[in-house]
């Protein structure tokens, strides 16, 4: 098993690292925090022995050398970007947990016929540049590398300069390597292995996903002498969608959530009904049918309000994912795995979306969950035990491990 | 009668700076762009044999010299800030139709017993730091003048840093001139005086208002892994409140209007529930009793909305002023003008607030207003035409005159 003070003091010494205001982290993708954060990662991958390959996208591939020259290697990892008000665990538990196990291999001299792979994905949060896991998007071809350079920040800087001026754009072609699996830990974010007592998720399915991104169009005009009958008030249309989209979300609970995580009122001024609302709709279900119908139903009904007011109502997919079946041999190993170390476990439906969820495209993939407290997380008060995230990385060494052959 | 011609191309002329993207303007208060448009402000009026005198809160006071040494003098103006999407007229015809009244008594060399002085006010939109007509108030002394410097913007700049900063905080004490009489022209920015064919409104009153500062605190979480019943969504209590903002106001209507114009998500990421949601809600009516009335439903139902969610609510007023009824002498003079030189006219309520409503607590005041198209105000597309402009500007002129006493 894992060295788990290794683990803990590597997840607190990047939590240095673009630290938050509130006890986490904002290390957002392709910032001068995320460039410092990657350097700290690569120089611990270089002191284990590593070597690193960058490709065009900026994902790090850190590889332990296997015996078997023609193996294809089993990559395992996450992202070290953070949210802007993010905790110290989502997705760098998962990185750092990757490197853990390789230095638990070096301790015990473990040889494997794979080469290991850690992996660090670009921009897995989505939270600078919609939409989400854009780097392993693109690694695993569902998204093309032009779209993902043309995204902007709310600034209106570019992905593709972005990664050039942090010195991260590598030479590598984006996905050309071939995985002989993928295996990811992350916290659960989620309220329910501890709510249950367990110690690990098995994780089973992740939940599909649409970000529409809706822009209504009113009639800015002043808040004092516009009559409420002459107002077209994109704001009240707003108002009602996000009603409408709680509705939605909680008709087809529990299999299903809705909400709006990002607004933007335009001209933003306290006596302007506003001419513009952009604003991010985000559903999730693990049931195909019902996500579907859901951004169906919320698109029919958004244009109904809108059209009642007089609003107009454009709306864009700015990211999205089916729901994910994880590979059921490598589901069983994490099974395996917990049930050989005595650890309790249970299934999971993962309600994030993940890197494994693209690469589940490319190789055979699966995922470890470790409870974190109330379920919090994008959220800068996130927080797990020590034993959680060393029952975790355990799990994860010996799946990876079954995968490796010794 | 005034020179139109020459109005006209001074309201161009001003137009050039700070100019928006669809043909209005962004001369917020205290930018470079607001520098700008004073200096050229200072230059026409010492042109037109004026002298300057600033206060401390920025305030301009132009002045032209009366026969009388004892009489107090005239003060006519308005403010030459706009919205970050403002229009052409919206204040700057008060202050430029001002001066025009000024050029045409030297035009024909009238000479009039009080002084006049032609006056533009600081921040009165209200759109970088509120409240609106934050200067007139401290004049007015009904805001301090700390209280004002200290107003920040978006970006956390002060007013009174900001003052200093373009160079136009003045020596004189504000506060410290007493007017014999105040008189303001401006756009109506709603749609009455075109609807009913008339070129002037006789401003009889003006609907007071509040501005209501809501802080909504509910619980940050993953827009994906946070089950519905889990919520502590601010978003959601947020889109409550604005529906029930809008039922308040039409139980109220006519004489009553309410919406949103400003409103900031936290962290304002698309798979994030807001931890924190900031917005304003503007309240109007004439009737004194309905505004308070209205206020404090909307500020019980509000937090019931957010008790139901568990969303933290507080309240903060920053904006308000009662409703005004303006001196019934100079209304008189305004519409005798009118009648006079042959303009239909109409009294009207304003439906926006003005410099004139805190003039009105040290000095007569009253106001004149002409038509804008389709009501429209606080939208670069608001618009007048030359005629509506000339026909404000003489009554302007002719009340004023009234008051100046030739
Ligand atoms: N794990 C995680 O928070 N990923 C971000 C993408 C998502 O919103 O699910
Ligand atoms: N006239 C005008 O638009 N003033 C701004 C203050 C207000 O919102 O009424």
């Amino acid at each position: 098993t894992i060295n788990s003070d290794r683990l803990w003091d590597s997840l607190m010494e990047m939590a240095k690292i673009g630290p938050g205001i509130a006890g986490g982290c904002n290390r957002q993708t392709l910032t001068d925090e995320d460039a410092e954060g990657r350097e700290l990662f690569q120089k611990w991958c270089e002191d284990a022995g590593m070597t690193m390959g960058v490709d065009t996208m900026g994902n790090m591939f850190m590889t332990r050398a296997g015996t078997d020259p023609d193996a294809l290697p089993i990559y395992v990892g996450s992202h070290l970007d953070t949210q802007p008000t993010g905790g110290k665990y989502d997705g760098v538990l998962g990185v750092l947990g990757a490197l853990e196990a390789v230095r638990t291999m070096n301790d015990m001299d473990i040889k494997t016929k794979h080469p290991i792979v850690v992996v660090n994905w670009t921009n897995e949060e989505g939270a600078r540049f919609a939409p989400a896991m854009l780097a392993s998007g693109v690694f695993a071809g569902v998204l093309d590398q032009d779209y993902a350079y043309d995204r902007t920040d709310l600034d209106g800087k570019r992905f593709g300069d972005e990664l050039v001026r942090i010195g991260w754009k590598g030479e590598e072609e984006v996905g050309a390597r071939k995985m002989h699996a993928y295996y990811e830990l992350h916290i659960e974010q989620g309220p329910i292995l501890e709510a249950e007592g367990k110690d690990i998720g098995v994780v089973t399915h992740c939940q599909g996903l649409w970000w529409l991104e809706f822009t209504l169009t009113g009639k800015e005009a002043h808040t004092g002498s516009t009559p409420m009958p002459l107002r077209v008030n994109a704001g009240l249309a707003t108002a009602r969608i996000m009603e409408m989209v709680q509705e939605v979300a909680m008709k087809n609970a529990p299999d299903a959530v809705g909400g709006v995580g990002q607004m933007k009122f335009s001209p933003n001024s306290r006596n302007v009904l506003p001419g513009t609302v952009v604003f991010t709709v985000d559903i999730r279900s693990p049931n195909q049918d019902k996500l579907d119908d859901m951004r169906a139903e919320i698109e029919k009904r958004a244009a109904e309000i809108c059209a009642e007011i007089g609003v107009g109502c454009s709306v864009e997919a700015v990211g999205h994912f089916d729901p994910v079946t994880f590979t059921p041999e490598l589901v069983a190993n994490v099974r395996n795995a917990a049930e050989r170390l005595g650890y309790s476990h249970m299934n999971l439906v993962s309600g994030a979306g993940h890197d494994a969820c693209w690469a589940a495209k490319v190789a055979p993939a699966t995922m470890v969950m470790c409870p974190c407290v109330d379920g919090l997380s994008h959220n800068e008060a996130e927080e797990i035990s020590q034993d959680w995230a060393k029952a975790g990385t355990d799990v994860l060494l010996h799946a990876v491990l079954e995968s490796a052959q010794i």
